[in-house]
């Protein structure tokens, strides 16, 4: 059985309230974001029945709408209620959950003002695991040609279905031999990877791309950023170059499904395995994780 | 019976080669192309019972599909052979055909490796009829804010299905007033129209961005830089800004559902309603169009 197989045979999916299995989890073709990409999403996973950091991401659900001017017409209890319900019926404990949200079915006008009504899908599936190698050893990652999208063109901080830009970033990465990718902006500052944050250590200083970079602002960046603020560990969210990540002393991303996960290599550059920093920020970070599992806010 | 109930009783959708109505006409939410937009799309149109210029709209397909390393797994004549079996389906004379090829369905990845197969939907509903108004007073466009995708980051020659660049600028603009957009790029050179080429007219030279601006290689733009050549009409393909594009005798827009289209008003400036040169290239691609009908290459 391949991977696709597996997903079918294990996928639950809610589409506007009506819980599906996977062949008969469709769409419609004049959906808008079929047609143009023009929806939202969250990724999300639960951890003994619970899910995390819920709160903030509806909230950021919340901005990218607004950031690309979607009316929302479901109610915030609802969306929540129906990931509940989705999570109930898939009967598993430890779940990815992807939460879409499109600007519906038009007619087919770019438009968007011809939109009134959403089409909400949630889709809820085994939390994958990552090769414990990825956390031990770390990604080998690679900064490629293609640039991030602009904030003024597509802008990034927007979680939206138009992601191409990294699918091409992906694609030039793994061809190279990578695990994944890291990608500039036009002015030649790192921005973030494909689907995650990007950090390094230079000095005993902690260092990220600001979201002027051309970013999203990931949740577990943010939850950094407080720790880092909680226990006065320097930080510094400043744009940096290519020459400048290549010459840190440690290097990891964050992310949602991830958490942090250490770099050994970016293009030719080996970094050194002893990530004193990181380390210290992922115990708090664990830490964290656990104590909000444990108050069980959004269990099911 | 609003513009989407219509669209629903008369589109005729070809799903991998089943012909379906409206209700049924849908996907997985495991496409690639309602996932990230991975995807890409011609839209061309019929004159009685006739396609018009389908192998150059056949060819753009490809050249998209090489830009976003998207591998095509149907032949190209049965990606034609399809279009002309839901064109007879459709029983319409004059229509407008959108076909559209994702890179299927696979594990939720944004490695384009996963992918398989494609899945190729053509949609067939009647040809939009513009209002009269359009075509002899003319359009009303705004430039935008929202600057056009960069080449290096999502290329606008893919005629992909990430559209939201596009979906943003016609926003904007509709909310000031105006009927579509122009977009700009990072260097401040006028690009093109979110579904258009565009053309000023100074001291009777014909003037046109250049891909390397940031656009999409339309097919009426390439008739039109054709009959230029051969009507010894002089045409410079170069960079204008916004202040130069202002500045012009004549506008007008090319698009393969509506040819050639003047207009009227770019922001707060109004233009001449006499078009001399924009006339006389018109003429020659209408002369153009009724000559390819007449040949009845690809007929239905």
């Amino acid at each position: 059985m391949n991977k696709l197989q597996k997903l079918i045979s294990e996928a639950t999916i809610n589409i506007n309230g009506k819980i599906t299995k996977h062949k008969d989890a469709k769409i419609s073709v004049f959906d808008r974001g079929f047609l143009y990409g023009d929806s939202i999403y969250e990724v999300t996973f639960s951890k003994d029945n619970c899910l995390l950091f819920f709160e903030e991401h509806i909230k950021r659900l919340y901005v990218s709408s607004e950031l690309i001017y979607m009316q929302i017409y479901f109610s915030q209890e609802e969306i929540i209620q129906e990931t509940i319900k989705t999570l109930k019926a898939s009967k598993i404990k430890d779940a990815y959950i992807r939460i879409m949200l499109t600007r519906g079915e038009t007619e087919i006008t770019l438009d968007p003002n011809a939109s009134t009504s959403n089409n909400l899908i949630i889709i809820v599936k085994s939390k994958p695991i990552y090769p414990e190698e990825l956390y031990s050893k770390g990604m080998k990652l690679s900064i490629v040609s293609v640039l991030r999208n602009d904030a003024l063109s597509t802008n990034p901080s927007a979680k939206s279905g138009n992601y191409l830009n990294n699918v091409m970033a992906m694609r030039e990465a793994k061809e190279k031999g990578f695990d994944d990718a890291i990608m500039e902006n036009k002015a030649g500052y790192i921005t973030e990877g494909t689907t995650f944050n990007l950090w390094m250590v230079k000095d005993q200083v902690l260092y990220t791309p600001p979201v002027e970079s051309g970013l999203l602002e990931g949740i577990t960046r943010d939850k950094v950023i407080s720790l880092c603020l909680k226990n006065s560990i320097e930080l510094k969210i400043s744009n940096f170059s290519k020459d400048e990540l290549l010459d840190a002393d440690e290097v990891f991303i964050t992310s949602s499904t991830r958490g942090l996960m250490p770099i050994y290599q970016i293009d030719d550059k080996q970094f050194e395995l002893e990530r004193v920093l990181m380390n210290k920020i992922n115990l708090l970070y664990k830490t964290l994780v656990d104590e909000h599992i444990k108050e069980k806010k959004y269990s099911y």
